[in-house]
């Protein structure tokens, strides 16, 4: 487990309540936490990204809408749902590819519906507790995830792995990164391929940091350098996270991970996705119906948050945020539920209902996404 | 023609000789010109890329043995060829990949076999005339490409590109840039997506500054966005330069070329390779043959030679500079002499001995590299 990297996002109780995460684009070095006393806050840094990652952005609304429901001043609940629709509003327009907000903000309004008879202490105290609790089941289900993906690695793996989809994309230990994780925990002898993943740098800032400090011995390039060292045979299999899956399998994630699945299957790496059940859209029947966000010129022109890169000035830059892998790349969707093998229609529709296979703290009752 | 962009390179009569360029690791922004007088100087700016692109790099080892002749101190001819064997020593050492630094260099050794018998100040001119035709013909050569490239490229093309190669990556006019601006001349339309190139960002800064100087309509991507836009249908061809090409047409370019080939290949979009027959080794059977220089980490830790990237401290780093695309994704190789296709052991080797076929100053009777 990931002991020595501070907890991605949680609650504190400081200050009458807040959100407190780590921000993200403060790193690598030092980490400095960010404490949202305010939903604004927390769209603010789901926006510019101090929080990101599929799972972490899930959890983030939901303990936006739990803040949401502490520093509302309503009296009487009808008031108090009013707060939690502007508040819901805010947070469900931050970003529009990651399917785990929405799930998020799904859960936290059955909560609503189930708990605002029972008076605004009550509402506020479910809510609270339904968001640490998503928060602590996204945790355990990246366990989960990195104990099933341990039939997919072999030993000595060379892995390559575009974005972060790690301890600091979720609660804690990772996706993508927990199943790497999982396989070095389990004395595999990993290696990791780290693309840099232009324009934030996420594998340079954000995996290569995670992995350094937990000692998973990792290699760092430009994306650009994933097909050369794919076609010269140095990697065994390709990991990545998912920000949302369609229900025929078509895989949305971070931009340049479409490309990554084409040169592993021209080579005949297989091409793994590591996602929460919750990250699967069951509504879309396939990618094309995903929408990809497309963000600012200036992230291109900079470099990870902070330097000014010497691009050609006036230039026209097109900046989308993900892109869409199809199914028939994708080798195998490791969930916490088992790993999906093709055909997807199927396999993911089963998955659906099935109970955790393997959760550590399942004979504690709390519920999955279901 | 390149009006607006001034000579990459060129002699200068100003303090009894030199070599001038533009130095580009200043750019984009104004044209800071760069005057050596010594090789060191040369070699130097080779091996730090204030110039770069295998014909720039090919001039600037010619013009650099002119220069080495110039500055000989040595009265007899026995003298000076002993400096000439250090200067073109010190040259061939400044990078592996690009042949045409090779070629020229054989070009000088011709001129110096054939004149060295004249006396120090023949052989001096000897050497200089050579070095400006080179110049000179690499320029008239580049022009010869776009015009023989125009069959190619279809009115309202949508094309690809991967780093510089460009006006600056050759004497003037460029390779895959001038059979863009050769399209773009003759009415065309077309449109170009301009690959950022990491580390160095050579298509952000030099290849984004070459056509919005010249007024063609180009966007600027990460590399990671290539395959998206490729997916989308969005690319009607690529064309990209090359360092080295083997005898059965593998090609050498710079990092990332590979990965684009691939997708190009997978989307039924045809991915031409323009370069001078200088850059055929005929010498090579195949791509694996070629030497791929590897980089210091330190290009991948900041940003286009300036900013410094946020990179995770202490982590491993792997910076190729170039990669190799095998034959059977090139759907054609552009050259002066006219367009090779597959098979291309028989094509390029056809091309070998083939006059000039429109090549303007063809009847000036200045000879091509064969």
């Amino acid at each position: 487990m990931a002991h020595t990297v501070p907890p991605t996002i949680g609650w504190s109780h400081d200050d009458g309540g807040s959100v407190r995460m780590i921000d993200q684009t403060r790193l690598p070095g030092e980490p400095v936490m960010l404490d949202c006393r305010d939903v604004e806050c927390v769209a603010r840094a789901i926006e510019r990204l101090s929080v990101r990652g599929a799972p972490a952005i899930g959890c983030a609304a939901a303990l936006g809408m739990a803040l949401a429901a502490h520093r509302s001043k309503a009296a009487d609940p009808h008031a108090m749902l009013a707060d939690l629709r502007a508040a819901r509003e805010r947070l469900a327009a931050t970003r529009p590819t990651a399917v785990n907000l929405f799930w998020a903000l799904g859960e936290m309004d059955r909560v609503i519906d189930e708990r605002a008879a029972d008076g605004v202490d009550a509402l506020r105290e479910a809510l609270l507790a339904r968001a640490e609790a998503i928060v602590e089941d996204d945790l355990q289900r990246c366990i989960a995830m990195g104990h099933h993906a341990l039939e997919l690695i072999p030993p000595g793996a060379n892995i390559l792995t575009h974005c972060n989809a790690g301890a600091l994309a979720t609660a804690g230990y990772g996706t993508a990164l927990g199943v790497i994780r999982a396989a070095h925990e389990a004395g595999r002898g990993v290696h990791v391929w780290v693309d840099e993943t232009r324009p934030l740098l996420q594998g340079a800032r954000l995996t290569a940091w995670e992995l350094r400090t937990e000692g998973i011995p990792a290699t760092l390039i430009c994306d650009n350098v994933a097909g050369w060292v794919i076609a010269r045979g140095e990697v065994d299999c390709v990991v990545v996270g998912s920000d949302r899956i369609a229900a025929n399998g078509d895989v949305a994630n971070k931009i340049g991970t479409y490309t990554v699945a084409v040169l592993a299957a021209r080579h005949d790496v297989p091409f793994y996705v590591a996602a929460p059940v919750s990250t699967i859209d069951y509504d879309l029947a396939s990618g094309d119906l995903i929408p990809i966000e497309e963000r600012s010129r200036n992230e291109v022109a900079m470099l990870g948050h902070r330097a000014s890169a010497p691009v050609c000035p006036d230039i026209a830059i097109y900046n989308p945020a993900f892109d869409v892998t199809p199914h028939e790349l994708v080798a195998a969707i490791i969930t916490e539920k088992g790993v999906a093998r093709p055909p997807y229609d199927e396999s993911l529709a089963a998955m659906k209902n099935r109970q955790d296979s393997s959760r550590p703290r399942e004979e504690s009752g709390r519920g999955g996404p279901n």
